[in-house]
């Protein structure tokens, strides 16, 4: 097994991690794509996965890393989780470290590597509290199907025979992998990782990081580095393709042949335009609304606003849009910009060259209908950088008119957000909806009459509210942080998904399968072993 | 409102009923489709979705039925349920009648009329004891989500704003659009429902009692009868498309280009070659044999073998591939065939001559690798009826080579089965996958520890599985029953949906958003009313 050769614990040609040994791609720097250090430019890695034997690799999930797991009871999956988190743990510092060449701070990195451990540990004991020290789950109580008592209906949740490909976005190498893992190994399932370009060296080092410390069975985990695109004629009806990152890709994959054909369960986590909604009652300068603000400024430059959940659109009163714009600019002038490993600096750099053009072009479009109000997209001060060969943006708050489109449709996946201000609540709720569909939205407020009928109202377009008051301000995770117990998707442009969800997250990687049977039979299957066999084909 | 004008309560051009009227075609006869009588080929309607506004009809349910269902209760919702199956069972006599038309026998025409009054009051029932007397459901109990007591989480399930466009199979048109009905009602979302074309008549004279008997909010129910395809580019973020049908127009739809760009929920149950396994332990000649041919010989039979759950592949160990044979054609042998309204008649014709001759396609494709052992898919003995210019099929029983391709993919949609002798488990549970996922399978077994680890191999690859022994035997509900307790929709060929499920299959059609709120805001949110608001866009 080649080790890494450099400092970064990244070579020049990522290896991809198939059948259990690391494996170097056939391509050469010039046919690979290159990886840029977001603060300084330099070339980090190559990426490429020309040449790789996915078909071999997906077999030897499906022959090798199934069984394995499924022969594990959700107890014992519950171990391998937790022997995950200590392996990642006891080297996080490797990932924060490499974190930084991404344009991660310190807390950022911990918000990804951190978070990740987490996960996995929550998983492991929401698996031992709520499902059995089995492989299989009946989900009862039985149901009398007929007039006597020997016709019986119950749901049986058995593990798939398939794999699950991740597919992920760049802006969780660390969280999203490991978040997908913890359901996919309690689900029985092993899983192949398939990293996104920019950040791919570091779920190459996490994926180094957990087979080294060889915790998990043969075939259970799995790193695809490169194109997915290979591979998705190679999945089938019993495998998973999870998905995270931009609607367009989503739409691609859904409608790839042979995942239409095979009815392959296909969910998507596609970014949204997220919302945060100050509420008529909250009075500038009141702790509230100073909370709401701490909101904006933190969702704006944690990650450098490289949050699928961050929030987009600040919905305030007319009333209360001048005083709104004033303090959340004051809040970001505050925010020091450079390189994450400086001391003192508060945002890094995003994630390529490329993502900040992106963030500039969707900028501009949206203050078309309105202004800068705080930064400027062309210009930007750092401290101990380069700003020309660094992926540096400054904060950026726009005022716009609310009944422009763009504001509601263009994400700008960097520190950027766009004060919007409403006339009335029917015109909130309107706006709101106008992102046609999100991942979460926040809502400010004390009153509880208006929040319940608000909430109501825009609930049916989000997978998650987060609900602000004077009571929880101090208590909260925050807007952008999607939690274990949480149902973790949206529906419309946020792709319809569901991730995580506690262990109802586990059972829907499963197959439910209605069983009418005997009471006699279903005695036997409560104490049954697990089956050896139960492969795909 | 025009009234039918003919014996049969379907008038020469079929309408449909858009917002609260029920509306004629812009068609000739030329333009439309023709519906034939299937046992004797006369015309009954003509079939035609010309210059209806369906724009308007689907606005219609957003702004009118979708707020008045989403007023209402779980518990009111139900009692709209009774109220809709109260209406039909007054009328059902009509609709026993025009089945014959379609070639149903009466009780052909009692499981489709009579099974979907069932669902309708298992569903009111179950909604009265499982969901709250209220709008909204709150999953609770609520979760702490960080140190202190005021920052919880729970989800809220809402119904969505949209409304439910129902796409129907020919072969319950009564059944599954009151199926649909049922949860789409109880989710607090307005139907349209587009029947199949063959039997567009029976589902247009079930609306037409439904809206005769005025039980249901305005725009809660419509019928767009004709092409389905001008629809499709109308539904949004939160409607949903139910569908059931062959495999390839659920690919078609589900890769429409309007579907996923918005992320439209879609549900498939498309049909598949479902199997039932007689097990090595099960003697020829004894009772739960004999139960074994009665469960084959009725699957084949009951609505001339048009049930997507039917039995397709009858697996049975090679010791007892003769006796299985020769029981099943001696059963078959019994069925007298002909005008479903004559007496003693046990089985009517197929829909149509199309779908004849589809059946007669496929079973000569499946028999190349075998032989026909009981009927011949070009002849016919019928009782009062002409076999020309009605659609009949004999009962066609194959033999066929468990290795070949064919049997396990090709679909009869008749009254066929192919016996296919396994040599062994391990065979058995290969060939049953290669169904490729299925709606429904059966086992056949009093051995307890076989049929565990059997049931365990296959139960991936089913939506159901009926688990025949002998103390079940006399109660058991049938292989091709789903029951609204249970999960009906299978994984891959079967396309991967879910339709019933109890209660559960109500708030899978409802958003269900994650709520991190204080627990002051909670307990308000348990106590509060509708919200009056909340239309879609």
């Amino acid at each position: 097994m080649n080790r890494p050769t450099d400092e970064s614990g990244c070579q020049p040609m990522l290896q991809s991690y198939l059948q259990d040994t690391w494996v170097t791609p056939k391509a050469t720097p010039e046919s690979a794509a290159g990886v840029h250090d977001a603060v300084t430019g330099d070339l980090v890695c190559h990426v490429s996965s020309q040449g790789l034997d996915l078909a071999g690799a997906f077999g030897h999930a499906r022959r090798v890393g199934g069984p394995a797991l499924r022969a594990l009871s959700f107890h014992q999956r519950a171990d391998l989780l937790d022997a995950v988190a200590a392996a990642v743990r006891a080297r996080r510092e490797e990932l924060y470290a490499l974190s930084a060449r991404a344009g991660a701070t310190l807390p950022d990195a911990r918000y990804d590597v951190d978070g990740g451990i987490r996960v996995l540990r929550d998983y492991s004991a929401r698996a031992r509290a709520e499902l059995p020290d089995a492989p299989i789950l009946v989900e009862g109580p039985a149901e009398r199907l007929a007039r006597g008592e020997d016709f019986l209906g119950v749901h049986l949740v058995t593990p798939s025979p398939g794999l699950m490909l991740q597919v992920n976005a760049f802006n969780f190498p660390v969280w999203a992998p490991l978040e997908k893992l913890a359901q996919s190994v309690l689900a029985g399932m092993p899983t192949a990782v398939k990293p996104a370009t920019p950040t791919a060296y570091l779920t190459a080092q996490l994926v180094r990081i957990i087979t080294d410390a060889d915790v998990l069975p043969p075939g259970a985990l799995q790193l695809v580095v490169g194109s997915v695109r290979p591979a998705l004629d190679l999945l089938g009806e019993q495998d998973v393709l999870s998905f995270t990152g931009s609607a367009a890709t989503a739409e691609a994959l859904r409608t790839h042949p042979n995942l239409v054909t095979r009815s392959v369960r296909f969910n998507a986590e596609a970014d949204s335009v997220n919302a945060i909604v100050l509420a008529p009652d909250v009075t500038p300068g009141s702790p509230l609304f100073e909370a709401f603000v701490r909101e904006v400024v933190t969702e704006m430059t944690v990650k450098a606003g490289q949050k699928c959940t961050a929030i987009r659109r600040v919905l305030v009163p007319r009333a209360h849009e001048s005083a709104a714009l004033d303090a959340i600019s004051a809040g970001l002038a505050g925010v020091t910009i450079g390189n994450p490993s400086s001391d003192g600096v508060r945002m890094g750099a995003v994630v390529s060259l490329a993502q900040r053009d992106d963030v500039r072009r969707a900028v501009r479009k949206i203050a078309e209908s309105g202004r800068f109000v705080h930064g400027d997209p062309d210009k930007v001060r750092v401290v101990d950088a380069d700003p020309d060969r660094g992926a540096f943006l400054g904060t950026l708050l726009i005022s716009a008119d609310p009944d422009a489109p763009a504001p509601h449709e263009v994400e700008p996946f960097g520190p950027a957000a766009t004060v919007l201000a409403y006339r009335d609540t029917a015109h909130a709720t309107d706006r709101v909806v106008r992102g046609r569909g999100s991942l979460a939205a926040s809502v400010v407020s004390d009153d509880l009459s208006w929040t319940t009928a608000f909430l109501q109202d825009v609930a049916p377009w989000h997978g998650r509210l987060h609900l602000l008051d004077s009571t929880n301000m101090a208590q909260t995770t925050g807007h952008g942080s999607p939690l274990p117990a949480l149902r973790h998707g949206g529906p419309g442009r946020a792709g319809g998904g569901s991730e995580m969800a506690g262990t109802r997250g586990v059972v829907d990687l499963m197959q439910r399968t209605a069983l009418q049977a005997s009471p006699r039979l279903l005695n036997t299957l409560h104490a049954a072993p697990p089956s050896p066999g139960g492969e795909s084909l």
